[in-house]
């Protein structure tokens, strides 16, 4: 695709943080930013030229959002197929395409795909019946996780089979949608890479990252990560191979775990931009948000040069509270969502500090 | 004031390039933004959650305006007086305070301010017939620069006198408006400092830029300035001493001309973010946009290191058509405005360049 021109408009389906992050960097290209959410009063809708508030099945809805703006991206993976046809059936740009969103909603297509790239994986495998899993239980061993194949995140969706005789109790507890095990891996570290590919197919990564969880969800991100050169190298050069293997447009994450004998298990991928890159915004050059919007304009990739070191700590819940200390501390970089209620579990926003050494 | 809550409403009164990059700062913060213009589809409204369109005189819109946010501000210095007392009168917040903005608005009373501060300034005098004029020129001699007392930027309402011959074509062009004479400075360079007081009367400010003008329009600005550490902190004194004279809050600009013999003319103050403090938002942890708002909302002021030198160029009227070309320059950090008509003279965006030693 050619360019988009200044004033043309990027449409960005949720209306999230990740969506009101976008819509900034956006705004800064000089692109104005339709919304398609079916949240009233979205973070992201605040900050847009235009929203429209409907449901992912409005097809009316959607159908107005693709003739309003010039290409549309998407701020979670869990995009039902039917929205992604009823947008490209109206002609619409959508990046990332199809392909890589329904590949990322799926934690067995997309270990499948890995594996088929070369990359290595927790052993792993599809369970749609109790028989399925004690079969499993077999190969693998305990202990293991049980996971929904489809529209899990943050840790929900889970539970863990410490021993055999949890099988059962987790099976109920998740069944009857289509699950997988998988394999415990007893890493070192969780690492990311944020990568981004151009509509023109030129690659770009930032460093690796290191991340730490709490409860399932982000809690710590330090960039760049504590690793070799070579570990480095490898996990880019498995970025650059999954973006081309989906004729990926836009930034995409994938979380590793890095063993203790150095091996890389790619655990899975986001096809959006991602928690573990927020740092990005402070630390380098570009963020993942001004990149991705780049890829999806059509617009070269920016450099993804890192200026100094960082750390950034998610806001969850009613840590939002201590909003008074952040705003406090000269050295914070402070980002806060605009959400309304600190609900349990939600991100409400992040703060992120540089390092200078 | 105590620190405003996350979720409070920002008011930005002006909807061109600076109240957009400040309510895009405002957003990252966790701010809503409101935004009074009378101009339809203004760059600063796309980016806001609310806008109203209405002229600075509609009474009846600025106490809508004022009732529904938690503070007002302002992207540029020439705000009516009586829109200010409204507004007051509506028992707003306005940062910075009328006084400032009166300040402004009045090249006299502004160099008046300056001297009584210590600040050397260009010689200058009050202007209000051919009487004055000559009399004005007979002390100062030529070249000197006629210009009007209000509502001049970027070049406009000025007439230079380069012989006493030229003078009364200077003051057709330019009478029966209050008028001020200032005398001409053979400068080295032209700097400025961007600075900022907080609610609580702290005090930062960004290291002394470098500025090239060209049709009396900002063209070119680096930071830092290539001066030495003296320089840099009589200019500092110098600003927190404005700061401190006005009460002020929020961010500020001075201009300053270096003379061959080292002395700093104080040439104009900007009671708001200002052109020459854009690499800021590149090459600093927290931008003059940041700035602004934490000061505003009665945050503590964000430190102001600069992580990088930084060269900054405007793009204006239809150098915008060369957006392609920056787009492809991985290093240029693009900053455009979202104006729908490059019209000659007409900001329409800023590039950065950061310059990493």
């Amino acid at each position: 695709m050619s360019p988009l021109a200044p004033g043309a408009v990027i449409g960005i389906l949720g209306g999230g943080q990740l969506g009101r992050m976008l819509a900034l960097a956006a705004a800064e290209l000089g692109f104005d930013v339709h919304v398609l959410t079916p949240e009233q009063d979205s973070p992201a809708a605040r900050v847009a030229a235009r929203s429209i508030v409907a449901d992912y099945d409005d097809a009316a809805a959607l159908l107005a959002f693709a003739e309003a703006v010039d290409v549309i991206t998407t701020e979670f993976e869990n995009v039902p197929a039917a929205a992604a046809d009823a947008l490209i059936a109206a002609h619409a740009i959508v990046a990332p395409n199809p392909r890589a969103l329904a590949l990322a909603q799926d934690r067995v297509a997309e270990k499948q795909l890995f594996a088929s790239l070369g990359f290595e994986t927790a052993p792993f495998a599809p369970i749609d019946s109790r028989a399925d899993l004690h079969a499993a239980l077999a190969r693998i061993g305990a202990p293991t996780i049980l996971k929904t194949r489809r529209l899990g995140y943050d840790g929900k969706g889970q539970a863990r089979i410490a021993a055999l005789a949890d099988a059962d109790e987790a099976f109920a507890a998740l069944a009857p949608q289509p699950l997988i095990l998988e394999g415990f891996c007893a890493f070192e570290r969780e690492l990311s890479i944020i990568a981004a590919r151009g509509a023109d197919g030129a690659f770009g990564a930032y460093d690796l990252s290191e991340n730490e969880h709490g409860g399932g969800i982000l809690r710590r991100t330090r960039a760049p990560a504590r690793v070799s050169a070579e570990i480095e190298a490898r996990a880019r050069a498995m970025a650059q191979l999954l973006g081309e293997a989906l004729d990926y447009v836009g930034v995409f994450a994938i979380e590793f775990f890095l063993m203790p004998d150095e091996r890389l298990i790619a655990n899975e991928m986001a096809p959006r931009v991602h928690n573990s890159g927020h740092w990005t915004q402070d630390a380098c050059a570009a963020s993942q948000f001004e990149q991705h919007i780049r890829a999806v304009a059509g617009w070269p990739l920016a450099a993804t040069t890192r200026l100094c070191d960082a750390e950034m700590i998610n806001l969850i819940g009613d840590e939002i509270d201590q909003w008074r200390a952040f705003a406090a501390d000269p050295d914070a970089r402070v980002h806060l969502y605009g959400k309304r209620e600190a609900r349990p579990g939600r991100k409400m926003g992040h703060v992120t500090r540089l390092i200078r050494r």
